[in-house]
């Protein structure tokens, strides 16, 4: 049964208070964007919120077009979800599979903007974010280049951070996408002590208890003492290593990247910091490529994503991999309060 | 029973007469310097030149002092090998495991220089060199920082690169051991295509038939058509690859380097050509660890090496794993024409 945005939310409301009534814990309320119409996101989103190992975690609830859902569903031979909020017009009917249009690239911003201010008031306790299209985002006049510049701008946070998370290695990075001759003027001893200590407070929340948070050098060996380095690893990621250190938190380095992620390194670290986007995303899909999960730490709300495109080669065969979504929303559901 | 250089030497100078005579294939003469006595070196050498996975296909001969070579033989419960060339005068009783000296940093140098001037006299098929303590040829004296440039120099070349391989991966790098706020200004379309030719050239001497040459991009996402980059894409990795591409050679690129590594590339990929460092050994050890062998491409000779260090804490116990050193005698037999 689909339900309209304010009879769903009453609905999750209702059981919040009946469950704070009688004191059990309650289901967390995870709205999950479906993303871009023509890709694979809405038969992911479909997928995973009727697998019972979801179902039984939190109350999932799409967030789109509801009539390009529907059409969807048909398609792929799945029923229609049980909560949705129709967000973002879209005439199911007249879209195409791996066809994106302006249509298709605003319905899918208005669904996460929806989603965003659902959850900054309260109403649903996560969202997990669809694969958008970019291009198509560019086509309907949306000035944000993706989902992380909307979410820091709507919640109005400057200080954040992306991490990349899976079973086998979660990475936090200090910069992300910027030419790899800028990244050693764009660290700070600030950056990097922002990043440990938002790494350390999410993997904290995710496992209730500290987390061991490792900070990679920057440069081979760590610059083996200045030999290989212009002094970063002294004079930015040191210092920001001691100041979080001080606060108490568990952190080691800066290790030499290359022997970082072996597997001793690994199964005494919960979080690596990294310096630039390859540092941790190259070990990240090497080792775990199709449940590796995107999380914006330094919100106020908790968002997490998958981390693919939308494959729209693959757009509504029902062969897409459901790894990730499914991922990022057992992620979500770790990093609530509920 | 061990013998010393002349001997030993005339010993295979015969053997390949006799097989060239009878026209079998004749095994190929590998020498394996232990590297520094105070480290686990000589104990791997002499574990790795007694196995009959490696005797069945080459002559092992050790290079290094025999005195020193035969105490840790009987330290570790070894027999003495059954092939040496006594190179690097040192006393055996006089050394300590783990404590390195000025006289053990010479004469892991010494054993080398004689294994080099050997194989460039074709009197060995290739070099295999155990780990040397770079201090200790510091102490020693020794000008060079390691065994790298010692080669480069004896061999009179400039145009050299080193590959990392194991079984999963195989990275060839352009740049090494520079800070990496560096790398981008020591690119240039030669210095690519160079690696790019090398890694061809071994790769398909190894396999015996074209190799599958993959080139990483240097930014994030390879520079997403410059938004994120210098344009050191377009400038000088892709004419790098075109240039590969007029010589006939399989090369694909720029790859964006964080998918470059996933499974599903690695298994079409015989050799990546990595722009730094860290892009190609944090794969290359997350996947890897220890069986990574350490090949200098570009030489007159064929030189191997194991991928770590002395390991000070455990020289002498007979606790080291041999695997790198044990991959790195069988890549170097493979590398031999013989």
């Amino acid at each position: 049964m689909c339900c309209d945005s304010i009879g769903l939310l009453e609905e999750c409301m209702t059981e919040r208070s009946r469950v704070a009534t009688h004191g059990e814990k309650r289901k967390p309320v995870i709205g999950i964007t479906v993303g871009d119409a023509t890709g694979v996101g809405p038969e992911l989103a479909l997928k995973c919120a009727a697998l019972p190992e979801v179902t039984r975690r939190c109350n999932p609830v799409l967030y789109g077009s509801e009539s390009a859902v529907s059409r969807i569903a048909r398609a792929v031979g799945q029923d229609p979800p049980d909560a949705m909020v129709n967000a973002g017009v879209l005439d199911g009917d007249a879209l195409l599979p791996g066809k994106f249009t302006a249509e298709s690239g605003l319905a899918s911003y208005q669904a996460v903007q929806t989603a965003i201010a659902d959850a900054m008031a309260n109403k649903i306790d996560g969202i997990v974010t669809g694969p958008i299209q970019k291009e198509a985002w560019r086509l309907g006049g949306v000035r944000y280049p993706g989902h992380t510049e909307l979410l820091a701008d709507r919640c109005e946070v400057k200080d954040y951070c992306m991490m990349l998370t899976s079973d086998q290695i979660s990475c936090v990075l200090v910069t992300i996408h910027v030419p790899l001759a800028d990244v050693p003027g764009l660290l700070s001893v600030d950056s990097i002590f922002r990043a440990v200590r938002l790494a350390d407070e999410t993997m904290g929340r995710r496992h209730g208890r500290a987390a061991r948070v490792a900070v990679c050098g920057l440069n081979p060996h760590a610059g083996e003492h200045g030999m290989f380095s212009h002094a970063e690893e002294e004079e930015l990621i040191e210092p920001a290593i001691a100041r979080a250190r001080d606060m108490g938190i568990s952190v080691t380095g800066p290790l030499p990247p290359d022997t970082a992620f072996t597997p001793s390194v690994r199964r005494d670290t919960d979080v690596y910091v990294c310096m630039y986007h390859d540092q941790g995303l190259i070990p990240l899909k090497a080792l775990a490529f199709d449940d590796a999960v995107n999380v914006t730490l330094g919100l106020p709300i908790v968002r997490t994503s998958v981390d693919h495109g939308t494959a729209l080669d693959l757009a509504w065969t029902g062969k897409a991999n459901h790894q990730s979504m499914l991922a990022a929303i057992h992620m979500a559901v770790d990093l609530t309060d509920g």
